[in-house]
């Protein structure tokens, strides 16, 4: 696709004539409106806006538009066709001559010009499609979502709001208040969570939530816990924010919940219902030791509670955020893995102390989200379909899981599946002496995409480079996602592993 | 609505038996899973997330879901009406009693937590219908949108994308493709701006590039120059990135610029094509002078070309980027006004060395934008419907401003509107002994919506704390928006003016 691609003109003609609004006369000048027109059009071809055998309007037209007397045009033209920048063609059309006089020397600079610039590297990662492709992790089946009902109600909402969705919302900052209504129901009832409509904000993904609360609540240097295999949004948040990030290692209770008494920090990063990207859920001890010694030495807890509707043998856990009588557990969660990545509709649920400053910073980096999503999501929320399309994803998940399983553990590689009661990933750990980077490029030149455990590590990057006792690096392994895939192709895939080992 | 609203289930039971997924059973622990049931039931009863009357599940229903023995829930349930906090009904229905005794004690502590919580101010302002009132600027007509077939074009788009639209777009941060391809060519056609398809950013409206910028772009105690009168969104986000903003008088050519040179700083932001909010167009002296001082002292200039389209007797301006062969020019704006302001899309052209610094923020902030609306905006500016809706609004909009600017003169109020080529907006500047800001809560108490000039201006609020003489206040004034307004509104709404009276 050429990068030059001009629109067609609303009449179908030629998208070669273009539209001129490229012209600035100046009235009050010195200079003749002729001569500025002149100098313009020739400072059009020696930029390249205007090319060898593009066609200028008529001098009728040109006038009309630039509220110049016809005369004004005709004269410019008829020296810039003296001159060779121009040529007149059959029926009094106009172009640019290929002789025109800057026309080879433009060429000439926009080549080196761009030679001189190198294209930046990430621009050339360009999309294909974004399907992934087996084992990506956290990919839900975008084709099990119901896009016709999801359509449906988006026509509703826009059809009832006799457009008034269309507006800005600036008073709706955190969010519509319809959906935000829902929602505290919805979280209420399902994950226990204690909170009022208005304390919960709806964001752009999880990711902005991550984002703003590191703003609002570190100052550089700040210390903060995050869990070490772990969230990598997180990691990239606090960055950001130049906290100072100390990694917990997880265990089989999860994360280890160090005595904030002891050791205070600002903040502290857990994914309680199912540890991101182990697997593993914090064990009820932890968590009260976590909620209690937070409310002791005033420690902001996030509680990123990403998938816990994926457990496929009982119902989900309550969450980190029922524990807590203090008010420093901070709920997020996002519609990514539920419903689909592409409508990036995530939120926030804060404690009463936080709500005005997470506004305050929202409304400056942009304002409010986008309106007509937000009316289809409280309505969706507000139906049996969503609950039906909850259902239906653990359902098919769970036997793709099965499927998985059953596939891998036959295959003879040394893997060891330990938490398997849900989620949309499963970690196989592997025994101290592989190399899970290795492995991971071994797979990935097959052409899978699993990515090894130790890249959701920064524990295991400091091992490479430094003998530690203090931060035994993690533990090796892959991670595999699997519910984004048919269970044929979830064999197929596994077949491939299989066949080409890990090293 | 109550705050307790619970979502009706799927297969139509009341909505007062709950899905119970509040348990959490700790099989690893010593105490009995009775046991634990059993506090848990009254902890759910003490902090109120179950009610008098709430009904339990069925003993066989919960001990089903929580993977226990039934007699496990029997026993519970026996102790717990013994006890006096459930009560069975006919038909083995059980039910929280009335007489429960945390209930009374629970209700007690709610009701003093929810009065020693005061609800933030913030939340108070909730909305009505976000549609504008007369004369609020900046406002697009959405009633002119063509929504029938900006909705074709999406369904269109999600079809042939087969949903992989639906998928996580990492790859995608600065937008997808082929709306920054599109983007690129029509920016290029219709304000001359130079650029490359991989140079623009697709941002959640223009105030997200603005907050972006101002993150990449400016350190602590960093100086900005910022038009006053000028665009409050802009003056949050140089805040927020904690700047020192020196703010610039407009005069009859526009912002005043300064010697750069001489007075140097680390970033300019102007709005060349109609200064906001008085109207006036920067002169070609002025642009010339901002654009050649900004290359030879470094300084960063941010073009905000917000409603450049709106030009209704000759074609808009080119920008000013296009004169800039330095590369300072940042280019941004917004598909608000042009199209809907819920939509939320908005965008930079970086010069080619911000690129990677903007795309590796924005994806900390929030990895990707929503691509249905991306890609529909895609497919819209390909077709011609967009120029026509473009041609449509500059009519309508023009005769509305013709209406305004009628009926307002013939009223005997001193205002002088000197800028009435073109915008969405007509400042009506006023005598100096005017004190705007009264004049304008006057018209909001008939129920107007007509900001003062003095609100968009910091040297305003300085002046009525400090006596200066380097920097004069900025002009009384009130702004006019009058786009969203058919002529009856308009012309009742300045009858409205003319009688209520500024004093």
């Amino acid at each position: 696709m050429s990068p030059e691609r001009v629109p067609v003109e609303a009449n179908g003609r030629s998208a070669r004539t273009r539209r001129f609004k490229l012209f600035f006369l100046d009235r009050a000048s010195a200079v003749s409106l002729q001569a500025q027109l002149t100098s313009q059009i020739k400072e059009l071809i020696r930029t390249g806006q205007l090319a060898a055998g593009d066609r200028l309007p008529s001098s009728r037209d040109l006038a009309a538009n630039l509220r110049v007397s016809r005369n004004t045009v005709v004269y410019t033209y008829d020296r810039l066709v003296s001159e060779g920048y121009l040529h007149s063609r059959l029926r009094s059309q106009i172009c640019v001559a290929e002789s025109a006089p800057e026309l080879q020397r433009a060429v000439r600079e926009r080549v080196r010009d761009r030679q001189a610039v190198p294209v930046p590297a990430t621009v050339l990662i360009s999309g294909g499609s974004a399907a992934p492709i087996p084992f990506r992790p956290c990919q839900p089946d975008v084709q099990l979502f119901p896009l016709a009902m999801w359509n449906r109600l988006r026509s509703r909402s826009l059809r009832s709001s006799h457009r008034s969705l269309l507006h800005y919302h600036s008073a709706a900052v955190l969010g519509l208040r319809e959906l935000r209504e829902n929602l505290a129901a919805y979280l209420r009832e399902s994950r226990g969570v204690r909170c009022e409509w208005w304390q919960v904000a709806i964001t752009t993904g999880s990711q902005q939530a991550l984002y703003l609360l590191a703003q609002i609540l570190l100052n550089r240097g700040d210390r903060v816990y995050m869990e070490d295999p772990g969230y990598q949004g997180a990691v990239r948040a606090w960055r950001a924010a130049q906290a100072q990030i100390l990694y917990l290692p997880v265990d089989a209770e999860g994360a280890m919940i160090p005595a904030l008494a002891d050791h205070p920090a600002k903040l502290i990063y857990v994914t309680p219902s199912r540890q991101f990207p182990t697997g593993v859920s914090l064990s009820l001890t932890r968590r009260l030791a976590l909620v209690n010694g937070a409310g002791d030495s005033s420690t902001w807890i996030i509680e990123d509670d990403y998938d816990s509707e994926f457990r496929y043998d009982a119902a989900p856990l309550p969450s980190l955020q029922n524990l807590d009588a203090c008010g420093r557990v901070i709920y997020i969660g996002t519609f990514s893995k539920l419903l689909f990545p592409a409508l990036r509709l995530g939120y926030a649920v804060l404690p009463v102390s936080l709500v005005e400053r997470f506004q305050e910073l929202k409304s400056v980096v942009d304002d409010h989200g986008p309106m007509i999503d937000q009316a289809t999501l409280a309505a969706f929320l507000d139906t049996g379909a969503f609950y039906s399309h909850i259902r239906r994803c653990r359902r098919f998940y769970a036997e793709r899981q099965r499927t998985f399983l059953e596939a891998i553990q036959k295959g003879g590689l040394p893997f060891d599946f330990r938490y398997t009661d849900g989620g949309m990933n499963l970690t196989g750990f592997l025994p101290r002496e592989f190399d899970d980077i290795e492995s991971s490029a071994r797979l990935r030149r097959a052409g899978l995409d699993v990515p090894a455990l130790s890249s959701y590590s920064e524990r295991a990057v400091a091992a490479h480079s430094a003998a530690s006792d203090e931060n035994p690096p993690c533990e090796p392994g892959l991670v595999f996602g699997f519910t984004a895939f048919a269970p044929e192709r979830i064999r197929a895939g596994v077949e491939n592993v299989l066949r080409t080992g890990l090293r």
